[in-house]
């Protein structure tokens, strides 16, 4: 886990992502190094606001050389908390629920799929994501023996916030929500959510302007 | 298609989809009307956010009485852009085209699915979202044949861009995308990203602060 000592914007925090999947990729390229100028270029930004960033968390630059690639992405999957594991369920087995439960980008940056839950009959006994799915009804006993961090939501609207307080109150701290609502949580909890409605509705809007 | 004289930020084109909803789920808990300051209660925000929000698109309240929820609701569809229909592609028919195609919004909304396509040959030839899926190697020919608007890419990373170059060219003017890079495109298209390992990055940050 780490800690900063400032508060950084979610602005920034939202572009570290992007920051290590750049990185990742330049040393894939064999790129040992690369200027602020140079990376801003590749990533759409402007080098000052890579020098500010960065130096959020305090600096990774030397003067005249740039940045070392590698160093800069360790220290960035770092900062992500991607030198840790996280143990995470799945709830909803739907197409979406596969969809994430597939997602091989999870599992190889720590993110370990313990469990996949649903109430349809259909559905429980299948496997998803070399998992086998089990009833809503265990899920209680599961998040207690297994210390879950994580619980993706992939619930249809109307049970969406049901969800959610019944995996907070078990202590899941996590939550990334496919379900499209705004959920109430303990201000203790984190919620990422990916609203893909939302999404098409600013594109709908974009094709207009 | 709605136009206006000024540019509206990002921040408040995002909101616009999250007004829109919250305004339906009123709608159908038959209220009538909603004074900014139940509406910004509501929706995490303060009274003074959603009038200048709202101001931006010329206003619609009116002093002392708050907000007709119903008309509201039209006017924002219609900003969104929600009046028109929309032709559209999933381009990749994993388990995320799948769910995107069974996303039965897109088509309350008016974003019809016309075509998936593929170059598997085990997906090419099955029906998925009620289309029967094509081959890459007809994607030309559809796309000139049914005026398509919207192409919504779950392709892999690497074949990201070779895609959205294609669909560009052949007058494809809106993209939202599923896969996990940062697209290039001519000025004229609007591409809105869901980048769903990047969501979960910033899950993992926010839940080590």
């Amino acid at each position: 886990m780490h800690r900063f000592s400032k508060k950084v914007s979610m602005t920034v925090v939202k572009r570290l992502p992007k920051y290590y999947q750049y990185l990742s990729d330049l040393q894939l390229n064999d790129i040992e190094k690369i200027s602020s100028r140079e990376l801003a270029s590749l990533m759409g930004l402007t080098a000052s606001q890579i020098r500010q960033d960065l130096n959020s968390f305090g600096g990774y630059g030397q003067q005249g050389y740039g940045y070392n690639v590698g160093e800069l992405k360790e220290a960035i999957k770092e900062i992500l908390g991607l030198d840790s594991e996280y143990n995470c369920i799945i709830i909803g087995g739907g197409n979406m629920g596969h969809a994430i439960a597939n997602y091989e980008r999870f599992k190889r940056e720590g993110v370990i799929l313990k469990g996949v839950f649903d109430v349809d009959p259909l559905t429980v006994g299948t496997v998803i994501g070399s998992v086998v799915v089990k009833h809503m009804d265990e899920l209680d006993e599961f998040i207690k023996a297994n210390e879950i961090d994580i619980a993706i939501l992939c619930v249809p609207r109307e049970v969406g916030q049901k969800v959610a307080t019944q995996v907070t109150e078990l202590g899941v701290k996590g939550i990334l929500n496919f379900s499209p609502l705004d959920l109430d949580v303990p201000s203790d909890v984190v919620v990422e959510n990916v609203n893909i409605t939302d999404s098409l509705f600013t594109l709908t809007y974009l094709l207009g302007e």
